[in-house]
């Protein structure tokens, strides 16, 4: 703790590493690319998968459990998904002591080894649709790593499901992309922009990706869920048909998504500060923490009333009580800020006096004295309002910080300045989409959906008339 | 459904194999030895999942996440882990299209990694005790597997703890086979005996391995969950010291502890029948099912009271409801008792106008009766009825199949013929337990805890006085 944080301003990628080490959420492993996600961070993880997992039910998903290791030659059966993800394999030669037959690629994701189990479950339409989601490791060999956003290994969910109808396919595919939008803003206070990506950033293997799309402090874009509607592309490498409510034979129609332990990156980087992480209440493992401010005169009335309030709010809260004799509350309120607690109780000799306790907001820093008695409500309504805050703060920062340039000029001299979000019309050539992301390093995060007004727009780049909307940004 | 399972009496490892594949829990994969969970099968693991997680943050441990891969040298640091390991192991060799500098071995289980990063973690005795559970997949090439009990690949929970003094350690490693059997007692009704394991069968690299051991139905033993005190080995390997209260500095003294899917394979083996699955209420996924039993003539009246029924169960029950006219009753009830709900709910018209319902349990085929008004509590009744009726009947089972054999001479015999446990005298002398394991395929299972009273027994084997009293059996 008494290390300093690199302040954004001065160094952003090393405030983010300092926040994620001194705040002991993750730390580098011996493992080139790997990290190890230590309890703090991974109780952010067994949160985000709660909320998630809860979602999933809801919509009728069931959670299943599909082999680690995966035979080399399934990855050849999609044309595209095998060169997308072959420069990214781990691959196992050996096993008990002798060379394998075939060798064994550890999932980059599930499609193949997935399908493969489908072709023998499906056989007629009432075997569909098949909604299943698990929750794994996967590995893709990265050579540029950085801790939760890119890591050779991560921990993910991937939904994979079949239905008879290409609209039963494409209507999942929308609706776990709102499950993502509300999860990301309503539980993480992340506001994201969904929208389809183009045809050069979709999932190897996809007929169209959909993507939800954060904007972090350093006016980057960082994907942070994304769904696929994989078409026949999948049934058809693995040969799964079924049996029509007509009798006819047709391939299947497949989604997947998924979401990973990079949204507690994109937590970190959305709302924390200089001092150190900032959770939003909802994804918050402490809720409230405690600390008694007393000297050696009056500590066991001080320490007394502090445990009364302790027991009082963990009827309804996770609180934390730090009454820790060996450090300073100065100490202590430095270090409940570094892990980002919502709301810190003071409690001092004229609070017990008062009967009343200090709430400290870790978003604001505002001080707010209330009774004793309405305590819980007090807690109950601040915490409410952090949350809200910090979505409101995160939506203010976006809209400031999105542009609509005039021209190609002004784009790239946005790009080169301030960054943020660039809202333009693109003829949908891939090649205008590749010169701005050679010249700007600007790439298209999404084709927002349900903006299809073009307005008489044109392609920022070409200048020809605009087919999409699109929004382009640096990303993560 | 429609396929027949093999009764136990006929064969009872195909029996098994039936239940599973019939009540899809389970399916073999395209990779050799490695399995596929069916969503039926994983809600089982979820729930002994949040039971056990549950106990474990109670008893004040945290969730973490460490690599999958692990540097091959790592292995070799703690000589009996590298001995019991080797055969085990599968190889990464490449990584994103190059051959790796180090070769890097997917874990069979974590100690390695672990505690190299404990010697980053770990400076002094306020850092301890160190409390850290991870929920993971881990692979050991076995040679020949079967589903559930001994895959290539399985999913796990292991538990690593650091501590400051050995007789911390060895508080949480009994602390620890005590939640296990709890949990297999008190969820799953499966009576275990639990005890250390003799050195033959300890884990490599623990000083002690103690275990908990459950009987299966055809009397041989399954091993369900293991507690290790590893002594100074690990941190002695990796050369994590701590200093002390009094300002020394000493090696720091571990455990590590650890129960898998093969909890599935137990709980099925423990208590089906030649009809399929039977779960304990606790662990039950679905804890009743609901079948309406109409004519065209009153079908809405009946699917109407069932599902006011249902309706009224939900509120304190997981309960289904199959109201699908394509199926018999019939035809339902056998698929409902394959699937293991542990109640039934028949309504006819009959119950509808005596406003009552018929409760079938699966675990004895007894019917009864109730009244609408007062089915929530008799479902409630019933449940906690079955829940013990299941452990009781497992452990009259082991205790009618449980020996003392006067000599060797019987013990052959026994294990020749009926099997079961037999609770014999033991010298201590490793090439007693060899010769028995020989000639007869038993094992020790466990030296039992608090049966240190040896009554002037002799070894079972060479008639010397005996050390330990032991449970032999064939095992799982």
């Amino acid at each position: 703790m008494a290390e300093r944080i690199t302040p954004r301003a001065e160094n952003y990628s090393q405030w983010y590493v300092d926040i994620i080490l001194q705040a002991k959420l993750a730390d580098y492993s011996p493992v080139k690319g790997s990290m190890v996600i230590r309890p703090r961070g991974y109780a952010l993880w067994e949160k985000i998968r709660q909320t998630l997992d809860t979602m999933f039910k809801e919509t009728g998903h069931s959670n299943a459990y599909f082999p680690l290791l995966i035979p080399e030659s399934f990855m050849h059966k999609e044309a595209e998904h095998v060169e997308g993800f072959s420069p990214e394999l781990a691959v196992v030669t050996h096993g008990g002591g002798e060379k394998l037959e075939e060798p064994l690629v550890i999932r980059p994701t599930s499609e193949t080894i997935i399908w493969s189990m489908y072709k023998k479950w499906i056989q007629s339409y009432r075997d569909l649709p098949l909604l299943i989601n698990q929750w794994a490791n996967v590995v893709r060999w990265e050579k540029r790593t950085r801790l939760f956003l890119r890591t050779a290994e991560f921990l993910w969910q991937e939904g994979h499901t079949a239905h008879a109808t290409e609209a039963e396919a494409i209507e999942e595919t929308l609706r776990i992309l709102m499950v993502y939008k509300k999860a990301a803003e309503e539980f993480m206070a992340l506001p994201v922009l969904s929208g389809k990506k183009s045809a050069a950033e979709k999932f190897a293997g996809a007929v169209e990706t959909y993507a939800i799309e954060a904007m972090m402090q350093d006016k980057k874009a960082l994907q942070a869920g994304t769904s696929h509607n994989l078409g026949q592309n999948f049934a058809k490498a693995f040969d799964v048909t079924f049996q029509t409510r007509t009798g006819d034979l047709d391939h299947v129609w497949a989604t997947s998504w998924g979401v990973s332990t990079r949204l507690i990156g994109a937590l970190i980087m959305a709302h924390s500060d200089d001092k150190g992480l900032i959770l939003p209440p909802r994804i918050a493992p402490t809720e409230l923490v405690i600390i008694p401010i007393f000297r050696n005169t009056n500590k066991a009335e001080v320490l007394n009333y502090a445990h009364r309030l302790h027991k009082e709010l963990s009827k309804g809260f996770s609180v934390a009580i730090d009454a820790d004799d060996q450090n300073t509350p100065g100490w202590k309120f430095a270090e409940w800020e570094l892990q980002g607690v919502p709301i810190r109780i003071e409690v001092g000799p004229r609070d017990l006096e008062n009967q009343q306790a200090v709430l400290v907001r870790r978003d604001s820093g505002e001080k707010l004295s209330v009774p004793a008695a309405g305590i819980a409500e007090a807690c109950a309504k601040l915490l409410e309002d952090i949350q809200n805050t910090l979505f409101h703060r995160a939506l203010s920062f976006r809209k400031a910080n999105t542009h609509e340039p005039a021209d190609y000029a002004e784009f790239k001299e946005l790009m080169a300045g301030e960054g943020g979000f660039l809202e333009c019309g693109w003829c949908g050539n891939p090649q205008c989409e590749a010169v701005i992301k050679e010249e700007t390093k600007a790439t298209i995060r999404v084709l927002p959906l349900g903006r299809n007004q073009l307005e008489n727009r044109r392609c920022i780049h070409c200048g020809e008339p605009a087919k999409e909307l699109a929004v382009f940004a640096r990303a993560y």
